[in-house]
């Protein structure tokens, strides 16, 4: 009731206090949406220059998912979902091909590197994997305020066969779509009191644009 | 207002006319959610097993999503997406394991069949796409009554190159998400008056729910 229904005011806005300004939220809100390159791309470092030639197997000069994926690995050892890698790689391919070219690799690269620096603080037992109360302490940190009953939702949901614990890139995944899913309700939510009503194609429009 | 806010009553209940009973929404629902194996496996005809092989690549008496998509061209000659190749893989995989075995890809196999159907007996030109429409028809067929704008929508998030039409896998996957995204909704629209009033963590439960 209270508190904006469970959610934070200010959350994607890149400012406000508890570790809010250094959250990739902030990347997130320039990379998605109204991204624009600029009219002269500064030059890329060598570093990232090196790792892109490293994961660009078939010399395109451009990442797709599948080379994407190869690249990455989570703390399992499994290689990054394709949820993730599409949901990353939509966020900051400029042209919409379905890759990225260096540019966009540098800014998405960025982008994972600062969630992994997330994940690590969450993950305090340094397991490599993210349990409950490690969760339910990232995601108050970013501002939201869930039931219990959620957020074992939240774990269930992406570990059926009940490990009880997230790997990195469900996390990433898990925080990018809530981010998404707060926005779309918080502009319905024109009192801020954590209810909406909303009509069956509204609902429809909402839904069938979330899902890829 | 009226016609129970857009969507059909009876949809995915596998009867009722309309040309319903034949379709995929029969098998959807008992392919999805409460889906049990039979005792004793019925023999697969030879017929299955053969296309079985030759899609399982890799001999390992599973079929999984890239196989899947290997084996399955659009009228646009290209393969079909890894969102519909999940989604129905997801459908029919007993174990949860992200493959089908031969048992559930006979009905993995049947299913997509009678999609194919669907779409050809709306794609009235033969073009191997569906044009607005098409679309338009198929759904209110299907016993949804949508807006032309909803309609736009659907076509538009399908086909950001403006070729206004959606391709076979597309068709699929959008009908199965709006089947999915009815039921949701309406077991919450009690009243059947096409809208609902909902929380902020119910409606993150829903979304996430039904995003892979």
């Amino acid at each position: 009731m209270a508190y904006q229904g469970g959610y934070p005011q200010q959350y994607g806005a890149g400012g406000g206090g508890g570790g809010y300004a250094q959250h990739p939220a902030a990347a997130y809100g320039g990379g998605y949406g109204g991204y624009a390159p600029p009219p002269q791309q500064p030059p890329v470092s060598p570093e990232i220059q090196n790792i892109f030639r490293n994961i660009d197997k078939d010399n395109t000069g451009r990442i797709n998912n599948r080379e994407l994926q190869q690249a990455l690995i989570n703390g399992r050892g499994d290689h990054f979902s394709d949820t993730a890698c599409n949901l990353m790689i939509n966020m900051f391919d400029r042209n919409k091909s379905g890759t990225v070219d260096i540019y966009d690799f540098e800014r998405l690269y960025n982008y994972i590197n600062q969630w992994l620096q997330v994940f690590k603080n969450f993950d305090r037992d340094a397991s490599g994997h993210i349990e409950e109360n490690e969760l339910t302490q990232a995601l108050t940190q970013m501002g939201f305020r869930f039931s219990p009953a959620f957020i074992q939702f939240l774990i269930t949901k992406n570990d059926p066969i009940n490990r009880k614990e997230i790997s990195v890139d469900q996390f990433i995944v898990t925080c990018i779509q809530i981010q998404r899913f707060t926005d779309t309700f918080r502009v319905r939510d024109t009192e801020q009191k954590g209810v909406i009503t909303i009509t069956f194609e509204d609902f429809l429009g909402i839904a069938l644009s979330m899902c890829s």
